[in-house]
């Protein structure tokens, strides 16, 4: 069955060319299917508004470790890693659905932990858990999650849209996430080496909070709208922001410039970071998982968003075609490579 | 992390009872959410009309097995599993997405044949592939799929609803899929046995096609709204019949009488059943994956359906309490049970 004549190895299709390359003999045919593949979200017409629907395979060993993670914190992040695609369409996300692989590992008690924290996020988000489908799994813990959300036409915000001399926005900071994984990381080969050694964690509760237990941004939603912006593109943080870049860069046509010194990080992820020797801004822009939102706005919005400080302009668009660009605090410029074959490929 | 004191097996919760014990805390919020758990689709309010989306999951090692089961077969047979439930509600699917976890042993050919089969069967229902998730899978091959329809608010049929005295009635077939995998199970031992021997499976062709290649039945919801048909009741049949009949009854309240002698068995599933020692009613009872759907008219709709070749009366709806019961060619009576713990339990 897997003929090695004429095989070509997955990872030679390069950074986020799989879906790309398998999905150009399908056409959509429906009239409600205003947006398929190449977004967070697909968008269907329902009449007078927009469905979001959104899908997300999280696997363990991949996505997730459960000798860390514990189970109840996993059940909230996957709620938050499905209903952020939603809030990245400018949309409210209102049901999710629930796929669930499990082995005869687990017992009741450790499914009940994984839907405590779906039940936390649920509530969180505002989102009825409408179903799903549950089955046994021969090897790890799958889960797969479905959220759909509405949103208003006139609402709509996608990937592309934005224009030369726009602004580039990030919510909160970045690396955080990436950061705390290395921690969670380090102190279980620690463990493994001396068992008695309990880790304290207690220093970098920040980061390995925002690795375990991811948030997505309702409130910045809700925000752009009290401040009444729209933003001209939008997508969220899940690969990394210079893969999220790619990603803008390549809907909207043009490229951006970014610049260092103004890479929100926080002081947590800038001292671990320089502790495990890793450039902090290496790590804001290539570490992901931090469940922000990277948006752009018309210059003309600067004056509604500038004081607000869970906003920061890092950068804006250039009318150079899809290049994207760091410019160092030195003075130099490099070009933001997106990372390469990434574990999770996302498309709407 | 698996701690074994207070330990309860999931098993223990015996037939369908996890997702209902998982979900009995929470609570649908939205008005929107017309349906949530406990039916083929999630219903939602969009207005005019309701959207249906469902949910599935297909592990390797347990739905499916790859030794046997050609990669476009198996594509064409994930995207019939999705639409299938939108048929059961009486709507038509308009889109899908598809998750995609993938190991290295996959090439990109390998992913292609995948593909092809998602692109017949897409173009057969009439749906658009909208989007999805790619990522890395450490163990085998993970396909999550997720469809989304529509239907009028004043056509859509829910596993409940059935009045004493309706009929109840099957499109097609019953207990092909389940031959047809006996089939194929019995012949890869004979290979793994004797490598050189090569299957001759053109006897077999429709019961091996049933399985591998399932239909989900669009032409029954078009057909019944032809005949201006709506059923009281509706499910299709994934887990087997004998499954179905145990849903619908606890959501209509009222059990089920089947006639043995009514059951529909194509001759190729009969003789499979007899090769093999088995009871061909029971095969078709809890025989599963034949994607048939498994319906209740009133008594004053008979006269439009009866001379339907593809659909059959197997029995009606009794006003016992959620009791089913198989009324055998012998005279005797026997009471329906649902499966054990079935390996995939699907709640909307």
């Amino acid at each position: 069955m897997f003929d090695n004549s004429d095989r070509t190895e997955i990872a030679a299709m390069g950074e986020f060319g799989l879906i790309q390359h398998l999905s150009q003999h399908f056409e959509n045919k429906h009239a409600k299917t205003v947006k398929g593949i190449g977004d967070d979200c697909a968008v269907i017409d329902q009449g007078d508004h927009f469905s979001l629907v959104t899908t997300d395979l999280l696997l363990e060993g991949v996505h997730f470790d459960l000798s860390f993670h514990p189970l109840k914190h996993l059940g909230y992040k996957a709620i938050s890693v499905a209903v952020s695609d939603i809030y990245a369409m400018n949309g409210m996300a209102e049901q999710v659905m629930v796929g669930l692989g499990l082995s005869n590992r687990f017992s009741l008690e450790a499914v009940e932990e994984l839907y405590a924290g779906m039940q936390i996020a649920c509530e969180h988000y505002g989102v009825d858990l409408v179903g799903g489908d549950t089955t046994t799994s021969r090897s790890g813990l799958v889960l797969s999650l479905t959220a759909v959300g509405r949103v208003a036409k006139d609402k709509i915000v996608y990937r592309g849209g934005a224009q030369p001399g726009d602004l580039l926005v990030v919510s909160g900071d970045m690396g955080g996430a990436y950061m705390g994984l290395q921690i969670l990381e380090r102190e279980k080969r620690v463990f493994m080496e001396v068992p008695s050694m309990q880790p304290d964690l207690e220093q970098y509760d920040y980061i390995v909070g925002r690795q375990l237990k991811a948030e997505a941004r309702k409130d910045v939603v809700e925000l752009l709208k009290m401040l009444d912006v729209k933003p001209s593109s939008m997508i969220d943080v899940s690969d990394g922001v210079a893969s999220e870049l790619y990603h803008m860069a390549k809907a909207n046509g043009f490229g951006f410039h970014v610049y260092e010194e103004k890479l929100p990080i926080d002081p947590q992820t800038l001292d671990t970071a320089l502790a495990f020797d890793l450039n902090p801004s290496i790590v804001a822009l290539n570490g992901g998982e931090d469940y922000e939102l990277l948006f752009t706005v018309a210059q003309s919005d600067y004056e509604k968003i500038k004081t607000m400080p869970d906003f920061t302009v890092i950068g804006y668009v250039t009318d150079v075609t899809s290049k994207n660009m760091l410019l160092t605090k030195s003075g130099n410029q490099f070009e933001i490579k997106a990372q390469g074959w990434p574990e999770s490929q996302k498309d709407s």
